[in-house]
């Protein structure tokens, strides 16, 4: 009996590893996330009990993961990466104090697929050679830190951020950052009504203002890459993994 | 006739996504890097023409991909993330220019999954909400940006950064950092070798000394979130993907 924390990836039911569907095919438990594509959820097992962890919040889930994990095979699969701004560490922390055994399956993060699906590159050579990811909503309700978020010097990719967005733009501007670096908002990445955006920093809240979340914010040199790709010509994908203008 | 562009993932060969792997056993030539798993190679098909770039130069590689795709559905296989310190947009831009079709298939970067397999989460709440992705090694010689580097103020992950991670640690401390800050090397993460290292900022070039390449350097407190799960007890996995001591 054991916990696997599984990633999902970015919304694109491809976009999972092999060895994670692997897992939810064989799992007797499958507890998931709203963001978790409902594709994912069908290749559980038919006799599999799937729970919608939506009104838990993340103490219950541990308990509940705890619970599941002494007597059933449990998937517990989250959007993106269950590391990266998933709370899968805290999700590890308990099972590990209750003597469960578990393992973590990565997933493709939205930080690098999301963009990518923009024809953003997050790093891009001779543009930037760093990347900054920080959420635009701190856990505790507080403010970013601008300051240290603007002299990072490369891209900075930030989750949660669209419903603040003027605010944000406005304080990475206060703190120094040049208004009129190429930003990017990405709507619904990788899905089939994926939705971009781009303009400078200064007006980028204003040309996003419309589009329905969950959504990712892009501040960087790097958000010229998709103009010049898109000026190239007939760059174009299949699908929604990618690279449609 | 197209070009796809796949993320191998971390090393491990179950961390490739669904579709990518779809795209190798459809292909009808295959491009690849030194690091991608050989496992995912033999998924071609029997007549597909592998292509090892080991001594092609990113020019080189770019006109190659340009002329098979015109005739082929070519996948260029790199590891990690194309998008991610993987030159993908690179590659991206040459093909757009020359007007062959292409798409880009995310993987699993090893930003984050090799931490993970070190039971290392690179944000985690309460410790940090942010997370830095740097090459130790940049691309026409120089040195790091130590500056912005130390003062971004949550996780930091360096690639590239095993050879020299004496002076790297010297540049962080120098710049700011606190000598005692929690660092952990991973060796060919996620893979059956994998070999993890940790100690204090000051002290991680020395024990790391040894450890095979490839390598990633996690630097900040949630490299503790380690020590807490594995103090917990009996956490273990399965193969490569993890949780192993």
């Amino acid at each position: 009996m054991s916990v696997a924390l599984v990633g999902a990836g970015p919304g694109d039911p491809g976009l999972i590893t092999v060895r994670g569907l692997e897992r939810i095919r064989s799992c007797e438990v499958l507890v998931v996330d709203r963001l978790v594509p409902c594709e994912l959820v069908e290749e559980a097992p038919e006799d599999a009990l799937v729970i919608h962890r939506d009104d838990l919040d993340q103490e219950a889930v541990n308990s509940l993961l705890v619970e599941l994990g002494r007597d059933y095979e449990v998937v517990r699969l989250k959007g993106g990466d269950p590391f990266v701004f998933g709370r899968g560490g805290e999700e590890a922390l308990a099972l590990a104090g209750a003597g469960i055994l578990f393992e973590v399956i990565p997933g493709v993060s939205s930080i690098a697929a999301v963009p990518a699906a923009a024809l953003v590159p997050v790093t891009h050579r001779g543009v930037s050679d760093r990347v900054t990811i920080a959420s635009g909503h701190a856990a505790d309700g507080s403010e970013p830190d601008y300051d240290a978020l603007a002299r990072q010097g490369g891209t900075l990719v930030l989750f949660m951020a669209l419903q603040r967005l003027d605010r944000l733009a406005h304080g990475l501007i206060a703190a120094g950052l040049d208004p009129s670096t190429p930003a990017a908002v990405v709507s619904r990445g990788t899905l089939p009504d994926q939705e971009v955006v781009t303009a400078p920093l200064d007006g980028i809240a204003e040309a996003a203002r419309a589009l329905p979340r969950p959504a990712l914010v892009v501040v960087g040199e790097v958000v010229d890459v998709r103009a010049r790709l898109l000026a190239r010509g007939n760059a174009v994908g299949d699908e929604a993994v990618l690279v449609m203008p």
